[in-house]
């Protein structure tokens, strides 16, 4: 496109290699391809950000921009004709203010990281995504990630305090304050946490850091049935421990992960609980929970940081060992506790009436439910039918049951339909509407998200 | 106004008596008056807000919605010619779920009676403003109020699941998701939380539980200088602890406590710190926040509940101390933790340069500062020009040290040109821009929170 010279001449790395352009249109979402991009643009800095909204709005070209690209919803997969702005490069940690417990980055962070960084101060940053490895915090902002200690600290949204935020004209605005609270004006800062990049291209954040609890306490446990899993979890949480952690894995995805890693952990139980509690002294906490737990068939327990992470290892080992059994697609549905144990029951018979494999593990401790549908389909291809019936039904099945399509992964591509039914026509049309006042060009992302 | 005369038919208890009429145009801000509304409408139930919104919007009248009146930044202050909405009637408790841990209530609900409702099960309602006891849980939502509790368990925004809407042309509409978390769309809920009735009427929330600490840990200390309060202040933040409570109150309103209750507290130091855990065992947390607090002059510390309730009545007395000795203005700047110390001593420069009182009680924890200006005149009536220029030079020094000029009670009438100047023009039109999209009309609570 000729028109895209008035943009490369202002930028410093972009590519229109079709190789590249390929890489760049996708995620980790499993969504089918929808086209080869025009354009792959690396930003150095924010003002290429601004050239490129800019550019986009007065030529109304679609602007995907992306991260790492880990995302699991097709928030960035990018269709024909499209500029992908990708700012993985702006991966600077500006500060760590030990004392106001915050840190100043650019978006493009790799998310552990910050974290990293963080416990150079005997700090933390408390959202941790699955993904937290590889993924960026521009793009668990963008979907308002979630992660595993959920239960305790709450997700990405709860961890932003300002953000910066080019908007889709190119202007740089900040939002939010540099203070641990404020209402000073609308949240339009939690407008655009979520929004996954249709409304605005954030491109750096000030973030909530916390103090490193000094002690963790972990406790696996198996039960001779979902159902005395889910109970065990309920009472876990009225306790009186606030527990950190609080996972399910259901017995097909425990047979993965033996076959992945060599152990018998299937052997133990129908279905795995894991419970993790931490502060300054875990003690009382620990043996709550051991208490919660007592109706399991087999327990361990423990306040060693290496054993911890070693029973740790069964629940992160989940993903990749079904990944490991063919093409994953990864829900995410969320419900109100008192009705997990449905959620899972209901997961199981959407299963067996679509013919599917669909493997299950979820944070317990806020109700969202991972049901990992496997097919046997190439990576980008047309998916299978039984596939996305079984994953419409999923929808359904939240929707019946109380919940949402999406607790944590986003919209992206994949559930825009459902979630409109989600929300209703009335709450539908706002959010239109609030697409149309920051994006009035329509080319920040478009058709993703709402 | 005869026009009026087509929504009374519409409703069941609506009053033009002048002394009621003035009653319900005022809030505790101080506020001077703007005029007298022309209708007062105590609602029954939701369908006549939505008549009452309909009207409004078809008519172009204003409309102020009120729950205790008890903010005190003007938000419900209402002038000539306008409808106050006062949804205190809508109280009740409809429902809580401890499996989900959560409560559903109406949006008139007195906040600390939800807590009350919630006890009975063994669970809490965390945010705790210092009006929880006459306060509504719309009000709450409409300033996203704040609290003691705030250092660990966030603002009222952390506790919205989901709202019931009544939208300015008078349709209902759900926000959120009845789960803990979800990110089905954009957070129009967010949006809604801290508006202050400008872009709809709250009136039912799903609020989220959390189960009730079994053990509370206190520390008083006081100490010699206000520095070394605020520097004590810094190490229990970063001593391991989670101190759900960490007040600062300054000498100037230890002597009114002590004018008030006949305490000898002003004798103890030149600053009082507040310290308070929670947990199923908080030993441990208070053993370290005592040796953060190890350079004050005179330091209590209990486990015992009700010595607990004693140590935390001197800071509950602050306020209600000030206001003994005269028309009380409350500021509310917030300011990142490490200039807290800053923040004091201007606020006491400030008093010092324009010949005024001002009293100092902070929410240590998030660096969020209440000055009380202290000023001689009848309720109601013009301010001294004094109090209005320190005002003014606090809400600089706010902004000069990172700040912002409302850090949980809100916009209102008071700090409207402050916050523009705060966010900046761009976001000052964004913000007016949402407005206008949620209230075409224009007659929602006009010229507030934005």
């Amino acid at each position: 496109m000729t028109v895209l010279a008035g943009l490369t001449e202002l930028l410093s790395d972009w590519s229109t290699d079709p190789v590249e352009l390929a890489q760049a249109a996708t995620d980790r979402s499993g969504s089918p391809d929808t086209g080869i991009p025009a354009l792959l643009v690396r930003a150095r800095d924010v003002a290429e950000v601004q050239a490129v909204a800019r550019f986009a709005s007065a030529h109304g070209v679609p602007l995907v921009t992306r991260g790492a690209g880990s995302g699991l919803a097709g928030g960035a997969v990018a269709g024909t004709g499209t500029i992908v702005l990708d700012l993985s490069r702006l991966d600077r940690i500006i500060e760590i203010r030990p004392v106001d417990q915050v840190a100043v980055v650019e978006a493009g962070v790799i998310t552990a990281d910050v974290d990293a960084a963080a416990a150079a101060h005997g700090l933390f940053y408390a959202p941790d995504p699955g993904s937290v490895a590889i993924s960026t915090i521009g793009g668990n902002i963008a979907t308002n990630a979630g992660g595993l200690r959920g239960a305790k600290y709450g997700v990405t949204r709860d961890a932003v305090l300002a953000l910066d935020v080019v908007l889709a004209d190119g202007r740089l605005v900040h939002l939010g304050a540099g203070t641990l609270k404020h209402v000073a004006g609308y949240d339009l800062l939690g407008l655009v946490v979520g929004s996954e990049g249709t409304l605005g291209i954030v491109v750096g954040a000030t973030l909530r850091l916390l103090p490193r609890p000094a002690a963790t306490g972990t406790v696996a446990a198996y039960f001779g049935s979902l159902e005395d899993a889910a109970d065990a979890a309920v009472a876990v949480r009225s306790c009186g421990a606030r527990p950190s952690v609080l996972e399910i894995v259901d017995g097909l995805t425990l047979a993965a992960i033996d076959e992945l890693s060599g152990t018998d952990l299937r052997q133990r139980g129908e279905a795995f609980l894991l419970v993790q509690v931490d502060g300054l002294d875990v003690t009382a906490e620990l043996a709550a929970v051991e208490q919660a737990v007592a109706g399991a068939t087999h327990v361990e327990s423990t306040l060693d940081a290496v054993t911890s992470e070693r029973l740790l290892a069964a629940r992160r080992l989940a993903l990749p060992a079904i990944e490991a059994r063919g093409r994953a697609l990864i829900e995410d549905i969320a419900v109100p506790p008192a009705r997990l144990t449905d959620a899972i029951r209901g997961v199981q018979d959407v299963a067996a009436a679509t013919g599917t494999t669909i493997h299950v593990f979820a944070h317990a401790g806020d109700g969202n439910v991972h049901p990992v549908i496997v097919v046997d389909a190439d990576p980008g291809a047309e998916l299978p039918a039984a596939a996305v019936e079984a994953a419409d039904r999923i929808f359904a099945l939240a929707l019946e049951l109380g919940g949402t399509v999406t607790g944590e992964h986003g919209v992206g591509l994949l559930k825009q339909r459902w979630v409109a039914r989600q929300v209703g026509p009335d709450v539908d049309d706002l959010q239109r509407a609030v697409k149309r006042l920051f994006d009035p060009a329509g080319v920040l992302n478009p058709g993703k998200a709402i």
